[in-house]
């Protein structure tokens, strides 16, 4: 808040839950739906900007995965990776919608191929430093995602969500 | 994106639902808990900034209500006024959270009072304007909210939630 402007990279917004549940393939003539759930932990909903690039996903996963968003039995708050708990992360590019007039606009949006790369490689970083905590790895807590580009089908249960946003 | 500073008063997210279910009483020894819901709609979590005051509220309802956020059966776009669905609102105080190092601070959140009193006046806005469609009235649909202090304890079923956030 100097009065700078700086351009955002990247939007998410964070809530907590004791269950989620996302669709990652959608249903067809002769197979169901599939989909990945968690228990207790945190959704991630993600969405990049043009101009955002590799440079930007370490810092994100550190800051998201470590700052103290999580309610622990004894009230107090702590990062998902001390909780531990699970994370589910969500390609979300109506984060990235400003009204213009009564629709709404997505040009600041990055392109798919390039949006694809980033939420990948967000997600593997995600992955890496969750299984690199031996807390988390002996609770069987673990990162689950969205298909990039399908409709996000989310069910979601919350004790109080929480809902943070955080721009990059 | 002018380049020009200028001071958030009031952030909210908003997601679509086919239901919500909310918390607005806490279990009790002889009492159990109470709950609003909705079914097809979408839900608002709203936070104040200091030096929000009246003056934005109408703006911020006409903006919400009258957006093309919700889908249609089409597939169209269309208002939540249009759809017509209902709407949950969510005091969401953690929207107004910074990170200093790994903890939250939410300095710039308005006080209690001051807050308490914009949030039922959103919320009666918000009612305003779905009782004077008579779409809305005929269709059923409701505005329904949580309690203002309280924990926000959110059951959410979704067929995409296409997370949107808008500042004032």
């Amino acid at each position: 808040s100097d009065g700078k402007f700086s351009t955002v990279l990247a939007r998410t917004v964070l809530q907590q839950c004791v269950y989620a549940r996302l669709q990652v393939k959608p249903p067809e003539e002769e197979t169901p739906a599939e989909w990945v759930e968690i228990e207790r932990g945190m959704v991630i909903y993600i969405c990049f900007f043009k101009g955002a690039t590799e440079d930007i996903i370490q810092k994100m996963v550190n800051t998201l995965l470590e700052v103290k968003l999580c309610e622990a039995d004894s009230g107090k708050r702590m990062s998902v990776l001390e909780l531990p708990g699970s994370v589910l992360i969500v390609p979300q590019a109506t984060l990235g919608g400003k009204a213009k007039g009564r629709s709404m606009q997505y040009h600041g949006n990055i392109g798919k191929e390039e949006g694809l790369q980033l939420y990948t490689s967000f997600v593997s970083q995600c992955e890496k430093q969750l299984s690199s905590s031996s807390k988390c790895t002996e609770a069987g807590v673990a990162v689950k995602h969205g298909t990039y580009g399908n409709r996000q089908v989310l069910k979601l249960d919350t004790n109080g969500p929480y809902t943070h946003m955080f721009e990059f």
